[in-house]
């Protein structure tokens, strides 16, 4: 099969390198409207070692929502499931990421799922550790380990624009201060999330994070586990309902796989017990996702036929 | 594996009998209200022929909103997939399944899934047809070739009752045609939608609808398939994303199945390539589940590793 | 004083007669959307019996929202004050004068006031009578003293048109039928309130009524009392805060008098005390307001100092 | 009239003195649930120079909300009607003083007006001044001009906790930051809205401040004009459509006077052209009003025929 695929995701690559002209570079970060929109890179790692790549596969972009997954698989693990979902919902929201509203008409002002940022923040809140350094740390670490890349770094730059000018993110923070509902100092847990928002990566990063995910929790390579099996489940199964923002029922019918999105440009994408994949193009389509990642993912599902459902 | 699950299935009615306390029978049609909140039926149905049951498996109740997962199948059919995800959306919300709020706060009063109440009624208004009669004659004939149950019928006092109670209902289908979304007579637009909703099914029933959409809509015993697999795709993934009302991402982490329920009591689950489930127990929980049927559920899931995620 | 206000009225209509352009003459029913939209009328009837008017005073139009003031005045009547401000609000809300999420957000489904549509409808359905027939007879007839204009009949062409495509308004109604705050039959109620909103009145009626809600409830010419001078305060106050819908605010700072519009391009305002106003200028402003006759309201406010603020 | 007045004073206070049973003490700012909820104080200034007064009319209380109309007028003397009303609109809102919502749902993100805490922290960002010093400088010398009070000063112990726990403000001063409607620093927007929140003042002060705004503007003992009389007119306005949060409404109905209260438990309200009254009561009810003050003033209004309806 090996072959099939890498002549499939060149063939994407070249099917839909002009579909960025559907989307858009987001401005409000300056870093990120810099971004070169024709950039197209794909790298998949399956369960059995194989890896096929082409394209921009070895470009760094900000990992932004994409650590989302990532911060909540450690924050379960340092809390416990029980613990974290007191705090925060399950249920996919019709609405948009940064929506203040959701929480004030509901009843509860809980943060439906841990996708939308209100849920993120709050969760990134949980991550235990002395100091703000140290909780970054021990971040940084996991991220390095479950992609084997020891020099990951963080973009200095676009954490220093987003910590700046993130006035939504604030504004969620202190709401959820207001409502009692997130402890400790806000400007830090803030400081911690944009933090682990502007780390570095590449599609071969985000395809051996999902090759994890993939492997239920286990590193294919070395057979350690570095995540338990029920909390990777859960977090596959709220990549597939939140996944991709408010695009999520839509992404879920036309490629139904595991997934999630950062305005960095990037996707992560899963087929369990298959493979990882991370993809890169950074115009973006009205709900914050890669256009063409989006476009790419739903020919190698229906290709190989990966969908879950 | 068949005695497991014979015996999975007696053991989990015994464990779970007295949890029709945490819920309440609806009380806003007197049908509903007159069932015996003890009662549990299950019903599970491989691919293979075999079948399990025990417990009240053989009550008639009346299928309710789990009818708009069967009639969402016929109306693609009718009418493609294009123009039928053109007049409704494939998003979950986080709102209650009979909210027009919904509607009226996003850009286009389109509903935002099928498995909302308005969705479904936008959706049933589509059935082709000559006349309400041939209608809900296409309709019937449909669920009795999929129950292969010939003699399914409506419960015409749970209808009667529905008709001329179901103000919410007919205030969304006004709402629709004031925003010309939906075509036709409203009245027999919900004349079309109460008769639906008021077919009477028992455990049996629902899982033998379950299992032809885990056998990618062919009819395990004749091989005759009745929904195109591409359609029964899209049908499976809408109902894990949207088909347990708002408690739809708990349910997909806590079971993981495509599921849907009814105010009935009546809930149809199904595992993709291995077997259909009915479920009966009348209790309901706050928005609008089985609340025994969901405990079943997450027990048969766990024990037999069942979930897609 | 008189000749002042002759010559002000004549000068304001000729000076704004080119603002109907800023505005549209609305198009959901047919015949509004027939209007003139350079006609203007204005007529203005003070306390001592002094009439001053120019233009198209004498042109008939719809009443449309206009008869949501004096129906309420007469539902008070005939209910008490308690009774009618049970069932719906006093408060201005931000919304428009059709949404139906109003109600839904808050806690309990009463329309927030008698100026909204449902509100109004909700109102209607509480005036006494055996029958329908009865029920508008009794309205048309309080109409007919309030202007002394023993002639006034329906628009039957703009009520058998509002009563096809009123779905909006019947979506209120079975909504609130469904939260069980409103009493009878649907359709009864809103065919009463259709009949209502399309009663033929010229500029001199609109005058005319408002004279008597400025002369505390008393017809100015006899001296008769027909609506108490507590009602006739509660209804002045309403128009203030709710009257021109979601554009109330802003019309309580330029101008600053009880009034209220109809989408039939009628205002009818008046100066407490002082004088009654009728305007008629068909294209509306984007929240359904006549523009020219809010320009005039504005300048007669200002230069005759009528201001209640 | 004068000694109807000082009777009608003490009759009210004696016939209200257990209805702060019906409110609550605020308690999320410690320094407001001490106060004594049965002290109730009035005082009466009109515009003749006579001063009525009974109760607790010299006890001192922290500002809070009514300092929104003082700021105001300050604001539109700083910067013209036109700049101020471009940031901030006129339209009641059904919604809570506190609510984001109000804000991300409408299209545009501009506070409703400037009663809500929004529009009023939008208000102050834009009072003139070198540094944040001069412009509270600026507030206070401004309090004590309206009052004749030269000792007026702030309470340091509210100021510092509502600083320290006023997340909510926090939060809308974020989001109005992110939506780029607000320019500053949000961290000394907020400072000066709290240190204008925590001036402490009396019945006296409140009934003065309102003489001037009942008076057009100018100090009744000295002719001298600190507000231009447009201006006092469009803050009497926007007292009556917003002046008691999401109470407005009903409190036109029933007093219909130019008024607004804070959570310290004040009232400032006013008879144009007759008279400032300031009432004291700490128990709130639900909306934020002080109970007993309402009833006081409806009292009031309807011995003396005060209401501008």
């Amino acid at each position: 099969m090996s072959k099939d695929i890498q002549k499939m995701i060149e063939l994407a690559i070249d099917k839909y390198k002009d579909f960025h002209r559907e989307g858009r570079l987001p401005t409000y970060i300056p870093a990120l409207s810099e971004a070169n929109p024709e950039d197209i890179g794909v790298y998949v790692s399956d369960i059995e070692g194989n890896n096929y790549y082409a394209g921009a596969y070895e470009k760094k972009f900000t990992i932004q929502s994409i650590s989302k997954i990532i911060t909540l698989a450690l924050a379960i693990m340092d809390n416990g499931v029980e613990d974290v979902f007191s705090k925060v919902g399950f249920e996919p929201t019709g609405g948009s990421f940064n929506s203040i509203l959701e929480m004030e008409k509901s009843d509860s002002p809980k943060p439906f799922n841990p996708m939308i940022n209100a849920g993120a923040i709050l969760v990134t809140s949980t991550i235990k550790g002395k100091s703000n350094a140290e909780k970054i740390s021990r971040i940084v670490d996991f991220y390095r380990k479950l992609t084997g890349n020891a020099h990951l770094t963080m973009d200095n730059k676009v954490y220093t624009s987003e910590k700046e000018t993130g006035h939504r993110n604030r504004a969620m923070t202190y709401y959820m201060k207001d409502a009692k509902i997130i402890q400790g100092d806000a400007e830090e847990i803030l400081d911690l999330y944009f933090q682990q928002c502007s780390i570095l990566v590449n599609c071969r990063d985000l395809a051996r994070i999902a090759n994890v995910f993939a492997n239920d929790g286990v590193i294919a390579g070395t057979g350690e586990e570095v995540i338990p099996q029920n909390i990777v489940k859960k977090v596959r199964t709220l990549m597939v309902t939140c996944g991709m923002y408010d695009a999520s029922g839509e992404f879920a019918v036309r490629v139904g796989l595991p997934a999630k999105s950062g305005v960095g440009g990037g996707i992560m994408a899963l087929a369990p017990q298959k493979m990882g994949i991370g993809i890169y193009g950074p115009a973006l389509e009205g709900k914050g996702n890669s256009v063409v990642g989006m476009k790419v993912l739903e020919e190698l599902s229906k290709e190989l036929n990966l969908s879950i459902f």
